[in-house]
């Protein structure tokens, strides 16, 4: 059953980034756990972006707009998911609810989409949605053992956002032992240390960013 | 669907809670978001325990027995469950896990059985698994706002463990915002405020541990 969800959501899937990609859109799914900084990361890379490349936000919850109302003020259009018709809510987006959103959101026009996915390191991992690039955030608070015990997420992803880097101090965090832990689950994954906070990090994650959509841009003119 | 799969586990709870209760164990879901503290906690907790009250611990993972080597030393009988058969694992445990955990941890003996959860706030407040009292856990580090996002975990528990309460002054927690918050859901919620770290709320949780047993014991003679 499982396998027929995920083979039926990939079709989706495919659907969505054909549509992202007839607009020119690069898309970035982030995923993390909850409180790990997704919506604050996103605050500041909106007005890092402004004025340069134009972005759109789908914003997953299971319930609230929340963090679509603390992203409205910043100018780029925004738009909700809530996943919360079913009891308890779904712990994930998947590509049925992208499909649904961008009914919503004006591609035209758009550069970027960040997707922010519902706090959860597990079942996201699992759904692409039509993105171009997985981000995952993980906060030093939560420890540096997280590789080992939520490995499916670290080994799909692109890019890790270590956030929340300004309390490595006050946490058991042990940034060899993080790497290490790393390594053992995704050696290739490129770690940045962020502090959305402070603002440490943000300029080497807007140039990942930048970076990447140039990458996609060239691959998608050869292919 | 959705409803079938949570019926059917919810008979099989009630068969582990017969379990529990025939052998007259006190049982604890401990529930929250990835390294919110619940293993250390649990660590503070057997220490506290400690020739008073007979416990053993159900460890619920997607992957590894990281969670139940750091308990074994402190001598309670440890189950580690892992949840990985699926492709990226479960988010949660559910009934039918506990149940077949329940062959390797003799219940005889025991006074109060742990069950540390999959770290994740949405889909284990969906499923019983034959416990008296669920317990969350939220660390201040993942904000105040968590109420409102992830309503269902807090709708459902007996306690909420405020931990890292250490933390509270570099991260952006507001204690009133996050009580308000929680007054929006769950208006009765008791909030213990907790270090695992320093120790602080320890001891306010040992008798809430105490006292919610004796209540139980009460409730099963008269029931």
């Amino acid at each position: 059953v499982l396998r027929d969800v995920l083979g039926s959501n990939d079709l989706i899937a495919r659907e969505n980034r054909q549509a992202f990609d007839a607009h020119g859109c690069f898309v970035v799914n982030l995923m993390s756990a909850p409180g790990s900084g997704k919506t604050t990361i996103l605050e500041r890379t909106l007005e890092a972006l402004d004025g340069r490349i134009r972005s759109g936000v789908i914003e997953g919850d299971v319930l609230g707009t929340l963090d679509a109302d603390r992203l409205a003020p910043l100018g780029a259009p925004v738009v909700q998911i809530d996943t919360d018709p079913h009891f308890g809510g779904e712990c994930h987006l998947d590509a049925r609810m992208i499909r649904n959103a961008l009914a919503a959101l004006p591609l035209d026009g758009l550069e970027i989409v960040f997707i922010e996915n519902v706090g959860n390191l597990v079942c996201p991992a699992e759904f692409k949605v039509g993105e171009d690039r997985k981000v995952m955030v993980l906060s030093v608070a939560e420890g540096d053992d997280k590789p080992l015990k939520y490995p499916l997420m670290f080994r799909v992803s692109h890019l890790l956002l270590l956030n929340k880097i300004d309390l490595a101090d006050h946490v058991d965090f042990e940034p060899a032992r993080f790497r290490a832990n790393v390594a053992r689950v995704n050696p290739g994954l490129p770690v940045i240390e962020l502090s959305a906070k402070t603002g440490q990090g943000l300029e080497a994650w807007i140039d990942w960013l930048t970076t990447s959509m140039a990458e996609s841009r060239r691959s998608s003119h050869v292919g």
